[in-house]
């Protein structure tokens, strides 16, 4: 430590003890530019590892090197916390075509919902409705739904600026399309992707059945955009025009996983805990690179981060990288679980599950006192330019902590590009920007020094 | 012009002449994001046309191209101002190797700098000095340097946030490397691609001989920052390695070519001209998509959201595709002479060449008071995140255009991601994101609205 704290101390020229808050940000953000490691870790995640579904041996390689990883830096404490996860199989490729007459078919790309089951073994075809929402479902009833395919097909809003509220906008259709379908004797659901872009990629994604039971479950999968543009203009012209898709999915029993965690133990307050992480699972079509191995590298980086820079933390930092927040959030709910019952006491958590986008700022879910003293903060993320600091959300895994005393955040990176690659073949390493990754990572460590350095407001 | 007014009366659901000022703005997003055209325009740009040299045929296919684009848009004036510019060829690909003993080798990738001249016919081959400074020539001398290619090898500074002070704080080697090492006897030069990121493409740019005499000029050349690295890691191992490079490209006399302008007349003040522009050349390795593709389609866009948006200027509103930024800036200096030469009073122009990325603001070559009144604008660009307003800097083009009245400006995108593209063959449509393009138009649209509402504050 003696040895980092000299260099640090040599490489911007004064003592680090008595650097300001604005020295020991500028000595992060080099650090991360000059001397990252969260690329070459998302680097491996993607390309070595790959898409890492919840139960799937990749999901365990992805354990284990993060581990291994964390075992590296010299921290305090690393362990995994184990947590059991659903286990959904895609299993073979999916097929899909539009039927214009018998025999003149046109291909199309589907990607079969997280979750759904499989269609019969020689797939479904039949006619098609296309909708727009699920209230439309019950205005045309089981008379014109009773064994149709229903094709949800409202784009996401391309004037919504932060491009999340348009996918919250739209992912009812994915997310509730099949349960309420089911209602009215659909056979099976076809969704447009989550998706701003048109272009060739089925993007997939949880869809939830509620209490159907499981025997009345309809298959549900995403097509393209591009085809879902070709659907509807051929429902246009041909109305009977027919839908075949064939998918052969499968749920299988909960295995066991992991939460990856790794702390550095504080030196005065080790009881007061902060958190910083991202979710270890993905989706499987691409290499879960922005979703979320982004996320995670960024946050091992920032405990590597405060080392490299010469911090010593007061309090308690935690890595903690979870399991299966794409179709289950068993580890957020286990950890905070685990949290609860061991009385420990979480002042401050952090997650990076936006993508791996030039960071633009943070949103926290905290009170206005709270929020006030991040406010005081946010000059010192300007030269940053991450000065967008906004109340309301954090991320998904951290948000079981909650318990009216935490304070949650969440790191905005810019929105623009995300839902080109969220779920879809193209999350992919050659998406990603080093410097841009690297200035997450390093606006990330700066509010966890403040959080450390000067405590919770009240 | 009533119906467009009608129609986007329409759209936001009041009568556009009570419109406030967040209305119209919000109208101008909206049009750019679901009905935008700078993509489509950039789209055959690039990839219809592609790379476009000055004096070259795909330069003058450029103009052609905009030129009928601008006329269908209805405007009230477009024409071509002539202007007379530079035609460098690049002639056959460049070749070029590291011998490390007779006959064994390692190609390496190179691109000659614009403007260069060409090697021998047969290429030059000579031991190699790495330096990583122009003031380092002086301390070596002539003794060390005279026959030798000189290697300039200091690499963009990682930690600056805004990668053009990085690009600023290393591009005197590329523009005056070849003038300085011909001072101390050097047969050629290689400079370190202009590229944050490791990989093996090489980045053209100009070099500057200044009043070298012709036949004292030597070849320069940019080389991949990968085998910049190899270069100097093998020349770290043994210094008697030898570089080979040939390359034969050739300056020819200077060719007609043109500005390509578009107007709305201004309703109330004709007179008072408002300047939006991009530069129409590029360089030849890619299909100049983010230099400056994007501030063309951009530019174009402005004039046209402005219609679509219904708003009618009572200034003049002026859209300049310049011809021949890079290796000249004849068309931004022939466009700034006639207008002094026809007394025309520009109040405000604004320049996008900075990469069709995220907008995060403008930057204002202006007087403090003048700053006062953009600063007053800011917060109707919150809500679009396009809100760091800083003084200081505008554009190449409309640089000439200074005379301490007209305010000039700059869009300011995201800096991360541009220069892995800039100058190199990687600048290609593919790299262009939709949404961040036409949130940049917007942008710019929405500056000029209200320039034209207000004018210039004295």
């Amino acid at each position: 430590m003696k040895q980092v704290i000299l260099f640090c101390a040599f490489l911007i020229g004064v003592n680090s003890y008595s650097q300001t808050d604005q020295e020991v940000i500028k000595t992060i953000f080099n650090t991360s530019l000059s001397n990252g490691q969260s690329y070459e870790w998302l680097d491996h995640l993607s390309n070595q590892i790959g898409g890492r579904l919840s139960g799937s041996l990749n999901a365990e390689r992805a354990v284990q090197y993060t581990k291994e990883e964390l075992d590296k830096l010299g921290l305090d404490k690393v362990w995994l916390q184990p947590v059991m996860v659903p286990k959904w199989l895609r299993g073979a490729p999916e097929h899909a075509f539009i039927e214009t007459t018998p025999g003149e078919t046109i291909n199309v790309n589907i990607s079969a919902l997280g979750g759904s089951v499989a269609t019969p073994a020689l797939g479904v075809k039949a006619n098609v409705v296309e909708v727009h929402s699920i209230e439309e479902l019950e205005i045309l009833g089981r008379e014109k739904l009773e064994g149709k395919i229903v094709f949800f097909n409202r784009p996401m809003d391309p004037t919504l600026i932060n491009t999340f509220s348009a996918y919250g906008g739209a992912v009812d259709q994915r997310g509730s399309g099949a349960k309420e379908a089911t209602k009215y004797g659909a056979v099976g659901v076809i969704v447009r992707s989550m998706n701003l872009r048109l272009d060739d990629f089925p993007h997939t994604g949880g869809t939830n059945y509620g209490d159907t039971p499981i025997n009345k479950r309809i298959p549900a999968a995403a097509i393209s955009t591009n085809h879902a543009e070709l659907l509807s203009s051929m429902l246009q012209l041909d109305s009977n025009i027919k839908f075949y898709f064939k998918q052969n999915c499968k749920q299988l029993p909960d295995v066991q996983s992991y939460n990856v965690i790794g702390e550095i133990t504080g030196s005065e307050f080790p009881k007061e805990i902060i958190v910083v992480g991202g979710h270890l699972d993905s989706w499987d079509l691409g290499g879960g690179s922005h979703d979320d191995g982004a996320g995670c590298s960024q946050s091992m980086d920032v405990l590597r981060l405060l080392k490299e820079s010469g911090i010593r933390p007061k309090r308690t930092i935690r890595v903690v990288l979870f399991m299966n927040e794409e179709n289950g959030l068993r580890g957020g709910r286990k950890y905070a679980e685990n949290a609860k019952l061991k009385g420990e006491n979480h002042i401050f958590a952090l997650e990076s599950d936006a993508g791996g986008f030039t960071p633009r700022g943070f949103s926290f879910d905290c009170s206005d006192e709270e929020f006030k003293q991040v406010l005081s903060w946010k000059h010192l993320f300007e030269p940053y330019l991450v000065h967008s600091f906004v109340k309301g959300g954090s991320g998904a895994d951290i948000g079981p902590l909650k318990d009216g005393k935490v304070v949650l955040a969440g790191l905005r990176p810019d929105t623009q590009r995300y839902f080109d690659y969220h779920h879809a073949a193209t999350d992919t390493f050659d998406a990603i920007n080093k410097r841009e990754l690297e200035l997450g990572a390093a606006a990330m460590t700066a509010l966890v020094y403040l959080y450390d350095k000067y405590g919770k407001s009240n």
